[in-house]
């Protein structure tokens, strides 16, 4: 049994990066090349989805099945590629993300924040790969999700300064503008969140300063495959026969504390501190 | 100059609608065409980008650009289609597509929600049109935005009930959802950002309650451009000098509410309840 755990705890962990830069020249190569050296000395098996360099189809289509569509007249997106997924008949690209992310411990998606998300190729990658059936159905999702083993972050390069995506800043708290993908794409798929990693600004910093930015990424790297996720509240606090509505006692327990659960559930509340962008808060 | 105010009260609207459907037998076509035939009814001229059908290019890249990259060792999406821009060498469906929003007086974005946010062809085009210099600038932005004479919305189909996304709802309040888009896109380029229009899980719905849901959507837009749009604070509320936060008087004027701002700017206090659903709250 001892060596067994010691078997499970040494067992070589795979890590997905799904990166969406333009140039092997810009700072988002620099982080990406940073993961993967660290990751790879620490014996993790390292995947690359490098989106542009694939020419990663962001749209979702017919293409993406092969042979008849059930329904043509009304082409439904997630009921047809749900079932071309049973019967094998995705599109060979999605095929291959859908091996790496079985594989995967861990995601890391690696881009610039464009438009206050991700840029739609990285956005064309969740709604292709992140097939109904295969990543989540209306019963296997967020802490029951079909990825609830697997962790997931997301690590950005952001073109304005930290104090702006404040609460009291021009572009409003950051919190906010994570939810949809950190709550809306990942803790729904079950993925357990790991914190952002945040890079505030790098064009307008001097070279010696972003190496010390990466420097920084480099030392948590060490440590990111045991930390704690973010905190989310589990299935079972919604009463999926009242129409998934938080439970009575859920929201009692919540009763004496001066925040709500969530930014999203906030419960008319103060939205609880940092909620989206550090663990254990 | 009655005749002049005659005349710019009864100026011909543009209305362009970018729309997002794979299917022309869908709920969300059937939107559009109602959208279509109302506003042509009012005399507006309608134009309409049907992304799926033009085949619309969602990634941005190199090709976006006619002719050599200032630097192509570092290729920087923003700078470079700017200058493209400049120069007028963007690619040819960018110029399309930035003339007819320089035409529109209000733009309608039409599509299913994906992932909690739009379809990633959707976001490709905000990511492509949107262009740095013809959209917005560093000083260009919020209420001193480009398109501060223009209106805009969301109107989108959802997979979820409504009670879903609410703050007691499994996918949280869909008012923290909205804000990425809505403030970081719209607002951003200083669109006066009018309430979306939320079609609540239509699938789920017989034929006859989809049909009202038309009815009702045909009836708001009668007065759709007249409309008074969501609320966001003017950018002089902000100090540019002191990192654009939010300028002491404002916060003091707010002190007596119980609510933050906007749902970004909540200044550690509960949410403006439907502040990115209705106006006037």
């Amino acid at each position: 049994m001892f060596v067994g755990l010691w078997v499970r705890n040494m067992a070589v962990k795979t890590v997905l990066i799904v990166y969406a830069h333009q140039s092997a020249g810009s700072f988002n190569a620099a982080i990406k090349d940073a993961t993967v050296d660290v990751l790879k000395n620490q014996g993790c098996n390292v995947l690359v989805s490098d989106l542009y360099e694939m020419n990663f189809k962001a749209t979702a289509t017919k293409d993406d099945i092969t042979g008849a569509v059930k329904n043509s007249e009304h082409f439904c997106y997630g009921e047809e590629t749900m079932l071309a997924w049973q019967e094998g008949r995705l599109a060979s690209d999605i095929v291959e993300e859908h091996k790496k992310l079985k594989e995967a411990d861990i995601v890391i998606f690696q881009f610039p924040m464009y438009w206050f998300s991700v840029p739609a190729i990285m956005k064309g990658w969740m709604d292709r790969v992140l097939t109904l059936g295969f990543a989540y159905t209306s019963e296997k999702r967020y802490s029951a999700g079909i990825f609830r083993e697997k962790k997931a972050m997301l690590s950005f390069t952001t073109g304005s300064h930290e104090t702006m995506f404040s609460s009291n800043g021009i572009n409003g708290d950051l919190n906010v503008t994570l939810w949809p993908v950190q709550n809306g794409v990942l803790n729904y798929c079950g993925f357990q969140v790991l914190a952002p990693q945040v890079f505030w600004a790098p064009t307008h910093l001097s070279s010696e300063a972003r190496d010390s930015l990466l420097k920084d990424w480099r030392t948590r790297l060490q440590g990111l495959l045991s930390e704690v996720p973010l905190s989310f509240p589990p299935i079972d606090s919604f009463d999926e026969v009242k129409g998934f509505q938080l439970k009575p006692e859920v929201h009692e327990k919540q009763a004496d504390s001066p925040f709500g659960l969530t930014v999203g559930h906030h419960l008319e509340k103060p939205l609880p501190p940092h909620s989206q962008m550090k663990a254990g808060v």
